[in-house]
């Protein structure tokens, strides 16, 4: 088996980027998540992706179970996001709402909207404790047991 | 000029993409944002990357004006985050939070937390209208006139 990508990383966002960073990946889970899209000609023809790297993606996706498939009334197979695919919609809006602020000369060209009620969405940091929300240049990270544990099991397995 | 590797996408998340898509990109923002990385050799030793790699990101990062470089006290290069490349930082919580529920069999080996305080960090969607959080099951996307606006500069240049 080959290794992934960022193996020596003990990093959970290193593990989604694993999952979904390769070119096109968050793309496609956009247009499956916001876009209704199921099926491989209406993927390939929205993101004019080569039909090999689109295989790719989607056989990847179906693997690690972000994706199940299954054939659509007119025979055609269909691809539909999982709970675990779906998980993918917040880091698509982070990434939005990066490209709105600083990468939108004409101003969004989407807006994320609140089902029913149809108020705009915005993504927070909130704290758990003191219930406010909190600027990101207020966050710190901390490395926990977790950590210790997963660097171990790396300097097992190359030693 | 190269073409920008979503040319064809009116897409704020794409245009992220394009800026910290590639990969180690959001990895060496990561080292920077939350671990307070500044030089050349603590990225490369952090993440055991390969040099010529490292070079390629971080010039990118000066070019599209997500660092800035000074000399440090010792005279080595230092590389620091400006606001448009900290604002990456909710991306990486998104990242992170995926992974801390998808893949993180010893738990979460990081936490984030608000700084001073030490609660812990969740990000969340928040309705700006019904002011609930709201699940991302029931975020729509919306299409603007800015899409429209975009879709057609494509359509010029292309055609």
């Amino acid at each position: 088996m080959l290794g992934n990508t960022y193996d020596n990383e003990v990093c959970s966002a290193a593990r989604a980027l694993e999952i979904a960073g390769e070119r096109w990946s968050l793309l496609i889970l956009r247009n499956a998540a916001f876009a209704g899209m199921t099926r491989f000609t209406d993927f390939q023809q929205s993101l004019n992706i080569a039909p090999n790297i689109l295989t790719k993606r989607l056989e990847s996706f179906v693997n690690d179970g972000l994706m199940t498939t299954s054939k659509g009334d007119s025979e055609h197979m269909e691809y539909h996001l999982t709970p675990k695919g779906l998980d993918f919609k917040a880091v698509i809006i982070a990434l939005t709402e990066w490209g709105d602020k600083w990468s939108a000369p004409d101003g969004p060209p989407i807006l994320y909207e609140h089902e029913g009620c149809g108020g705009h969405i915005e993504q927070r940091l909130s704290c758990k404790t003191c219930k406010r929300t909190v600027n990101a240049r207020n966050v710190v990270a901390r490395k926990t047991k977790a950590m210790t544990i997963g660097k171990e099991r790396i300097a097992k397995k190359s030693g």
